[in-house]
């Protein structure tokens, strides 16, 4: 990761960082974060963390970064004998659940904000939290097209984002979801996909 | 509109303030933006800015509100008699070439991210530009259905959320689409969307 410095020298006082920087972020995006406010959050002097990253997008990335594990996966990748469908809807309460959760809802508004000023910020997000889940999708897609249920000549990546894109919109929406509106929403979106056929 | 004191005294100091503060919020968000500055962009003292708008939230609804003629409509309202792939292969230029401006591009990421913090402008963006293209687009998935390309059953709001979060999506990825990629994405939205049919 760039913009770090050294090797941690106290694991403590670094999580409080990353954890007071993405609060800071979620509450006012890049432009309403300073270093100054991220250590005093931290409850560290401003020296601690320039010891460890040379900037506040570093510190920012590492934060994005340490968060990623707060998603659940969008699909398992062990489970070859199981139907497209029904791994679906294994799926769906973890999803749904994550989606309606408020913190990550503003945490993902905030990578958009700045995907113009710090495209860093976004390649950061893209390489941790989209493209990992991004490779499963598309094997799960693969997978729906061997079983006929997708068809062959559909646009994968398109779709991919027809569905992510569609989840990423409705959480920017008034009125925003709760974890059940979530769950028939997700339900819909597979289900407009072409992934979930019939009802169950 | 919330927020705006009397009658305007002076348009053209008016366009100035709502450019200035447009260009601002696109270059650095809510968070990035302040009165003063908008002041001193749009070449007038504070207290001009103050006569109209009673905070920079509001200066900055009224400046996306302004710029809403910047992007073309989705779709013409009086071509009853064209079917909807014909209407749809019509507009497609316009659009692609308004989603490849990255000004459109910069403003859409700022008000997604500020879709937390400042629910407000996303509620003038949602009302200026989403709602009334929603309505044409719905009014169009509507004659599809009766045109028999598109399911009779489908979910037309999550389909529109998938046709419209998909470019939204896209246009804050890394890698911007020009004009011409613009194009082929919106094709490839439209055609995964069953709005399209086979190739011309």
């Amino acid at each position: 990761m760039t913009g770090t410095r050294g090797r941690p020298r106290n694991p403590e006082a670094d999580r409080a960082i990353l954890r007071a920087a993405l609060d800071l972020f979620v509450e006012g995006g890049v432009e309403g974060t300073s270093i100054e406010q991220i250590a005093k959050r931290a409850g560290v002097g401003k020296l601690t963390v320039y010891r460890r990253w040379d900037s506040k997008e570093a510190v920012l990335a590492a934060a994005i970064e340490s968060a990623r594990d707060e998603i659940p996966e969008t699909a398992p990748t062990d489970v070859a004998d199981v139907p497209v469908a029904t791994l679906i809807r294994q799926l769906l309460p973890g999803l749904a659940e994550a989606i309606a959760e408020p913190r990550l809802r503003a945490m993902i508004a905030r990578v958009f904000g700045a995907s113009v000023s710090h495209p860093e910020l976004m390649a950061t997000y893209w390489e941790n939290y989209v493209l990992p889940r991004r490779r499963i999708t598309r094997a799960l897609l693969e997978r729906a097209q061997a079983e006929g249920t997708l068809a062959a000549d559909a646009d994968l990546d398109v779709l991919i984002d027809m569905m992510v894109g569609a989840v990423l919109f409705r959480l920017v929406q008034p009125e925003p979801l709760d974890a059940a509106g979530a769950r028939a929403y997700l339900e819909s979106v597979y289900r407009s996909a072409g992934l979930l056929g019939g009802p169950e």
